[in-house]
């Protein structure tokens, strides 16, 4: 199993890394083509029993240190039993484009998880106090404590623990009030924690050291759960009314957890044991997934979560391999369309502690739109669909390694197009951000009209007829990577029409029910690792977003991790995000009298009311006048 | 497997239990000898698929509401596969002699335990508020409550609950703060719980309406551990330092807890799952044992717990089959020998609720022994050894049917020794309640003196010698059960010496630090099974108990179950159980620097010092002067 694609290759025993991954079609970073000459292709096997012994060429191209974690060099390290095989950022190629953290605003350290270390008198007959009431009496005297509750885990070992370690313990205590673990020594001063992002297709976690709260380490993988469809509906299916199928899921889901957590974990040398707490985040359907809780209802009308408060739950309880009596908080939701992630993007954004009013958006097929500031906030969730993620779409693709993933249009000499892809790789077919500018620079060149038809006047070879009607050649075959021409059909536009339109009347009711006009937007941010890679320009001609001012937008990348991970370090950023999900007013745009009308309106491009886009109007103006 | 005696039998499908019974020496009682025309041998059989189909002869002597409980004719159902059969009481012969139920005060009804019946306003559109906290809601607005966990076992399934009960729903609230159960419709009626007394030797359980307090059935069973040895010790040793056996052990606990639950369930035809939460008392080792610690360091100096107070954990936890979110209550513990049963003794006794001076006594292997009154108690363990119990004794046995429970001899007249059997069974040896008068007769008539020795001037065939020194005749062969004479011998009266000198050694030396003169002691209760059976005028008269009048004396059965079935009914108790836990004195008699000097002194008949015997010095004195 190859991390973080998620791929399962199988091979003869004996076979090398490299090989495998060739077969499978999993890209390793390589110079010498795997003759052990260039010390490229390094990956991370954790257990150490499943491949060959250590060579001469990887003693020479990799340091002890790098030895003692589990990386070996793929062309030299050959299988011997099933294994997980991680390729690590620098020996990867073909890498997904991803954000994996996003904008961080600093809290006060002030983690659940505290470590004491005790030293206490060993018993006697004639102080033969239990060894609970010992211990407590030395957390007392040393550190104030009164009575705390003790896992029954830590329970069971505590004679053996007390009396190997000599009486010099150190004790883990979460909240001031649970004893979640008991290690022999001083080992105070190793507190980690790790917060975690389930997305519907990537599971990205990061390794905190909670005595300084600083982040130790990233990783992702793709979410197990894809064997089970891309989409989430599909999986909601499977499980509904199986209950296997959905013990199954949790655990799929646990196991990725589990994973990224092993794989953090190598990469600073941390046990798994000595992350004693886990923040975790994601959409009310993965927060279900990952309770074990049927999501069925999330999915049918009126959406209605199991719960929207925050949990904690023993990591053994929920199959996460932390510390076995550690902590797993699982973050508040806000609705079924509006799940932890989002409460996540807000707390990290900070737009609910600011004067300033604020939008805030992080785009995916359920796009999630909060509008507000310290005083008040709204939120609804827009279905926007696949088509930026490059679903439903002729060519469409996830912005992975050969993904055009920016165009610009240049109509005169003879229409010619431009566009980058992700590792400048040879080009295989359009991702979100890739159709964002299509659609802009087609409208912008009058290609397609307001109603986002094609102008079929335009007299290009690009612009053709098709069996399934117009399409827009934006790469020719002799430059892709599949031989074959890369086009925008014109049902590609009407997709991406749908989905813009979702998002922007989501927002424009938001403002409407807030009383807020464009100028009263002080900030609009955009969330999530796909926002980053969009031109703003181009979001505010199509009217995917309200068209503020270029300087009021920002990026602010995978802020769900971000607020999973201040939640981590600090017990008021975790009371903080549980009064988001509270105060936070959910609009359910299906239930809005205006929602039809606005959704209509807003499939124009930009919008069927210009004055609402006063820049794309200008510049559509200007332009005109120029020409 | 036969319960409560806890005896496998392996025998051919198609064989009927009354055979398979008696081919493993069960006791099924009896008239026609399995002939199907008596109605004698009923037996309960939970699992209805282990046995053949009902027969016309057990339609006829079995009610309905007993073939519906599961009650068959051991001569008519033949079993099909592996099963346990419980046989009642009434269907018992060969009876073990046991006490299931002991004193009770009566207490303020107010469990833990709570039902509330409720029924939401179903989610729409307009109010899709999630599950938990509409539940919340309903449960704030009808009772009061604020914000409450809910387990994660309930979560899981409270979306599928709550629509199948059309939103009519019953909760199940602990201590006002953690949902254990959400069922459907209206169950606020059936609330039951669970008081168990984990003996070394058997476990007795009483099953509980938490809505009245009443009990509604009681039942015991072997204690599973025994196959690991009938003493304490050699499970100890068994699991000192293999944690697969004390894995075993602890399972093997917790599968004789559920045995009991199923039995006493099936009495009162009570599920299970309807049983919330459950009380545990036992020594401190098999406190140990059931909670999965490892109890060796119990057993060696300076003899410490791991823990003290009371613990509370979930029943699915601990491998428990009541209501899996259930609550386990294990009561506190005072000290290694002074363990969570001797709690629920005190408790159930009120001796530290009434402002006379009491000594409890708890007579076992280890006897405990509590000294006090409201203001002050202390206490002590006195390792009494097996001697009372039928072990290092010759013809010694447990109080099982053909045990002889009393025995008076008449000096006169050839010496005529008159003895009265459990059952009226023809003899095959000798309890300790006959232990203790044979040694009080035998003294009372010179045949031993106050050292123990025999007397060998004393001229009756009954008292003779053998090839192990000299012995007395109580049963002749021709009489006994065994084919054999059943004696006494030199040997078996030092065992009693030195069990009784352990006890009374540890009542005096309470008495001593507290002050206390023998007229002080207000009244002296024995608990326990054994306590009921004994003869007080001959524990006296031996030596075994301090000499206070008989009027003074009272037996009080098996408290501990009863302090358990307290605590469970009402909260009150339960903390009372933990002050008293806390709050009474533990005196180590191997670190006293007196009990060397006492146990040596009180190993005489009835004493070195016969002033402490007041009302025993008066008899002798009084039957010398009648010689």
């Amino acid at each position: 199993m190859f991390e973080p694609e998620g791929r399962r290759v199988e091979v003869e025993a004996g076979c090398s890394i490299f090989k495998a991954a060739l077969r499978g079609g999993v890209g390793i970073r390589t110079e010498c083509g795997g003759k052990g000459v260039c010390g490229k292709c390094k990956v991370v096997v954790p257990n150490r029993k499943a491949v060959g012994k250590i060579t001469k060429a990887e003693t020479s191209y990799l340091t002890p240190n790098e030895i003692d974690s589990g990386y070996r060099l793929a062309c030299q390290a050959s299988l011997i039993e099933d294994s997980t095989v991680f390729i690590p950022e620098e020996g990867r190629i073909r890498a997904r484009k991803i954000q994996m953290a996003g904008f961080e605003r600093p809290v006060m350290l002030e983690p659940l998880v505290k470590k004491f270390y005790v030293t206490l008198a060993k018993p006697t007959l004639s102080d033969p106090k239990p060894d609970y009431e010992r211990l407590i009496q030395a957390l007392k005297e040393r550190h104030g404590f009164g009575s705390l509750n003790i896992r029954h885990g830590v329970l069971k070992k505590l004679p053996s623990i007390l009396r190997s370690a000599d009486w010099h313990v150190t004790v883990t205590v979460w909240d001031s009030r649970e004893i979640i673990a008991v290690e022999e020594g001083d080992t105070s001063s190793k507190i980690l924690g790790l917060a975690i992002d389930i997305g519907t297709s990537k599971i990205v976690g990061c390794l905190v050291d909670l005595t300084t709260g600083k982040t130790l380490s990233l990783g992702f993988i793709e979410n197990p759960q894809i064997t089970y469809g891309e989409d989430i509906i599909s999986r909601i299916t499977t499980s509904a009314s199986d209950e296997e199928k959905l013990k199954l899921l949790q655990q799929l889901l646990a196991d990725g957890v589990n994973k990224v957590l092993e794989y953090v974990g190598i990469q600073a040398n941390v046990a798994p044991q000595n992350v004693y707490e886990v923040t975790v985040v994601g959409n009310t359907v993965m927060h279900h997934f990952f309770l074990g809780i049927n999501p069925k209802y999330v999915a049918v009308s009126p959406f209605t979560p199991a719960i929207r408060r925050p949990v904690n739950y023993r990591a053994e309880e929920l199959g996460i391999k932390a510390c076995p009596e550690g902590n797993v908080h699982v973050f508040p939701v806000i609705a079924g369309f509006v799940g932890a992630d989002a409460v996540a993007d807000v707390l990290a954004s900070g737009i609910c502690e600011s004067r300033e009013l604020s939008l805030l958006l992080d785009i995916g097929t359920n796009t999630e739109v909060f509008l507000g500031n310290s005083e008040d906030a709204l939120c609804c969730s827009c279905a926007s669909g696949p088509a930026f993620e490059g679903g439903h779409i002729k060519h469409g693709m996830k912005a992975v390694s050969g993904a055009v993933e920016s165009v610009s249009i240049i109509l005169e000499e003879d229409c010619k197009v431009s566009y980058r892809t992700v590792d400048n790789a040879a080009p295989i077919g359009l991702c979100g951000s890739a159709m964002i500018d299509v659609v802009a620079e087609m409208f912008k060149h009058g290609i397609v009209d307001e109603r986002g038809s094609f102008n079929l006047n335009i007299k290009t070879p690009r612009l053709r007829k098709s069996d399934c009607g117009p399409e827009f050649v934006i790469v020719w075959k002799r430059h892709s990577g599949t031989g074959r021409d890369i086009v925008v059909t014109q049902k590609d536009i009407r997709e991406i029409q749908l989905a813009k339109a979702a998002i922007f009347s989501g927002c424009w009711i938001l403002m409407k029910r807030k009383n807020a006009k464009l100028k009263d937007v002080d900030q609009l941010l955009i969330a999530g690792s796909f926002g980053g890679f969009i031109n703003p320009e181009n979001a505010r001609l199509i009217g995917l977003v309200p068209d503020v001012p270029n300087e009021k937008i920002r990026f602010v990348g995978n802020t769900a991790l971000s607020g999973a991970k201040m939640a981590l370090i600090s017990a008021e950023a975790r009371k903080k995000a549980e009064m988001l999900s509270r105060n936070i007013r959910y609009l359910e745009l299906a239930n809005d009298p205006d929602f039809p009308k606005e959704f209509a309106d807003a499939a124009f491009i930009p919008h069927k009311y210009m004055e609402r886009f006063p820049y794309v109007k200008s510049l559509l103006n200007g332009k005109k006048t120029k020409n």
